[in-house]
């Protein structure tokens, strides 16, 4: 059992730590971007590197004290608030906020895990390179809290999860001792994958304090077109044939739905929409070519073969930066026009390729025998990854329909595991679906991961409650 | 304390098995392609099934017995014969040789652990498609070895190792339970990452049974060519101006040494040569590029860009499959024709990119001091690894300098470690590199994968002695 982070605990670390190291949380520390749990800590650790992260890890494991790290707090499913339980000890990283190098001849950067996504990739531009990392939040999310949640977003297809993105970490483990894994190499077989264990582990196995990451090229040209599709299984076959003809260099395969751009001609009346009448189906596809490949002209050699093949009935093909940007807001503001509507139920989910048709099909028609509902669903299908979302109908609101949203979780998320999918392709596990983990997950994993757990965290202080039932 | 697979033992667990599933050890079960071990066990297991792997491991757990899994034997390290210690079980996958299904739409194959990686790449093709491992022993190796062991080889640089070619997992753990972990998922936050844990276990985590793997489209055109540098750091600067001009498309660059032509002229002096006389430094770089770009156009450019800038005095561009084939038995024969001459130290080491050209440069007067060797350094220089082979001078053998052999690796071991690199790049730890791992390994990482094992093998029943000491 643990010990609460009381006045008497805060006090003592205080006094080791230099001044101004602990304070009192501030709303922020308490707070997650879906209002479903409030934090509480006593206090909030506000270190300046890994060797005072280790001090207050140190503390905590002495005192049986649980510890909440705290990255950018834009988690979507409550890993970064503790909301009940003995008072934690919260440690954010946002002091921790250096680029301590880039190498740009080896395609690296070295930055700590407080630094915020848009200024990893802006760091990472000035060197003429890319850090492919891209996601609705990265104007807030940090690079620490992005690998603890291997996050995903929207290049994935090309690029891959965090995981794939990073070289190597630092980190300070439960027991207080400093990893000190930053290493830059592409190869390195000695000993078990440390990393890729603390990246997804959502903070349960230690805090990540700095990462080796991995840079790209910047493509030397890029475009984007807005493809008409028939069906999701036309999506799919479109896609087959996007990479047979352009190998690695598709960036992004968006699907969308005629709901998404109903629901922002609904609430964004302003926003410019593409098509006159919204189509049932589209496909957002970017690419990133090198020299001697012209966007366009690739572009308009695949609209013209999967016209011939009756894959896509329409399209358009950006021609300017401009409307590069446009095709692209109509895509990242579906999710502020879903917040606007107001979602029952939203599924974070992902399929293998080929049964994504089939649960396309198979969830509306289940879903309507639980009542009326409004379904946008979208996402990136490149990685068979939809953001399946149910809505009240026009004139009905999400509080009408709080009695279903248990009914209608359980039904799409029975639906995914039956179709050999995920109920969390990229948001993780977080607090919000530890008993999703226990119903979906494979029990010897299970045992697994907790053996893991008690092994490196035998107090349990890292974390308490995030993933794994404390 | 184990306890050994006697006569008892063996007959015990062969009546609760299929007949003929247990067999006395062949030679080849007890062997390692370098010699330095000689094997043994009481007997050897042949499952046919996930299921009958986990009836041998619970035996093996419930009786204390250790088991050495065992894949295509291809492994340089001795992570698949125990030399000593109380007798093992050899657990043998050559029966699991099933490619369980193709799935070219998701661009996804599940292949069992005993498929042989060429078998694997062979089922891809059949299906218009890409596996992207290639190394050496492709013709014998088998899918679960390398993925135990996290293979790198030739296309690294594009297509990753070993553990980024594979979705997912089928594995029996050390209590004898299988995970059913063979997902195809592109993305799936759903708890730690058991995949990539046991991952490069080398088997002393679990037993691989089956492993879903990431395809890829074939690329539309080929190309490849030999480009003479003037120095490590031109080649580096090359590699970076390929990438810059190609981005993602670059599958391969090789650096080779000019001793790795003269060995191959000394020992296969009727393998054709491709200069007339061999340039001190060159690159193979090869190419896979989409519809619309010409592999030959393309290195041409490439040529031409770096000629002027000064980084490559020379060069050859495949002008037919013949010659690419030609270009790369070159880079293939370099491993034969050193085993031709005798290496008195052999070292798979990576580096940061931008500490290659240094460390070579340091290496080589340090390793004079000690005495007269040849040294042929090459390898896949767009992963920062190294094969970096001492031999003895011309008339002497690598017999007159075993008494060298410890200084000689150590020197080049403690300067890799110096500048931030591996000592165990690809070919991992195995029985071979435990000393190295123990001096050279972060003590944070070292003692929680000495927790984990612990926790996940509490007997220490899996590969006794390999990657941690028992």
């Amino acid at each position: 059992m643990l010990n609460p982070a009381d006045p008497g605990f805060v006090a003592a670390l205080a006094a080791r730590l230099p001044e101004d190291t602990l304070r009192t949380p501030e709303p922020r520390h308490l707070a997650e971007p879906r209002g479903r749990y409030h934090g509480q800590g006593g206090a909030v650790a506000l270190p300046r590197s890994a060797d005072e992260v280790a001090a207050v890890v140190r503390a905590c494991a002495a005192g049986r004290v649980g510890i909440v790290p705290l990255g950018g707090g834009t988690g979507l499913v409550g890993g970064q608030v503790m909301p009940s339980g003995p008072l934690p000890l919260i440690l954010s990283l946002e002091r921790m906020t250096a680029i301590r190098a880039v190498y740009p001849a080896e395609n690296v950067m070295v930055a700590e895990a407080g630094a915020v996504l848009a200024d990893v990739q802006a760091a990472a531009l000035a060197a003429d390179r890319l850090f492919a990392l891209s996601l609705a939040s990265e104007g807030s999310c940090r690079i620490g809290g992005n690998l603890s949640a291997n996050a995903g977003g929207v290049n994935v297809l090309r690029y891959g999860n965090a995981r794939d993105l990073c070289l190597g970490l630092e980190a300070v483990l439960p027991d207080g001792t400093v990893w000190h894994g930053l290493k830059r190499l592409r190869k390195d077989n000695t000993g078990y994958d440390l990393k890729n264990l603390l990246i997804g582990a959502e903070g349960t196995l230690g805090v990540i304090t700095a990462a080796s990451l991995k840079l790209s090229p910047i493509p030397a040209g890029q475009g984007t077109a807005l493809l008409v599709v028939e069906s999701p299984a036309a999506a799919l076959d479109l896609l087959a044939m996007a990479q047979a003809r352009l190998g690695g260099l598709v960036s992004a395969f968006e699907l969308m739905h005629r709901m998404g751009l109903d629901f922002l001609a609904e609430t964004m009346p302003d926003l410019r929409q593409p098509f006159a009448s919204p189509p049932e189906w589209m496909v957002l596809i970017d690419l990133g070519l090198p020299q001697g490949l012209d966007p366009a002209t690739a572009l308009e050699g695949l609209f013209a073969a999967a016209m011939a093949a009756g894959l896509v009935s329409d399209g358009l093909i950006a021609q300017s930066g401009a409307q590069r940007a446009d095709f692209w807001s109509i895509r990242e503001n579906i999710p502020e026009g879903n917040r606007r509507i107001g979602a029952i139920s939203s599924h974070d989910i992902s399929l293998p390729l080929g049964a994504v048709p089939d649960f396309i099909a198979a969830a509306g028609p289940a879903l309507a025998r639980l009542g009326d509902w409004r379904i946008n669903c979208f996402g990136h299908l490149g990685d068979g990854n939809l953001h399946y979302n149910v809505f009240p109908v026009r004139g009905r609101s999400r509080a009408d329909h709080e009695n279903s949203r248990d009914a209608i979780k359980s039904l799409v998320h029975d639906m995914v595991h039956g179709f050999g999918g995920s109920v969390s392709a990229e948001h993780g596990i977080g607090r919000l679906k530890v008993g999703d983990l226990e119903r979906y997950g494979d029990p010897a994993k299970l045992a697994a991961m907790r053996a893991i757990k008690a092994a490196l965290d035998p107090y349990g202080i890292m974390n308490p409650g995030a993933v794994l039932r404390g």
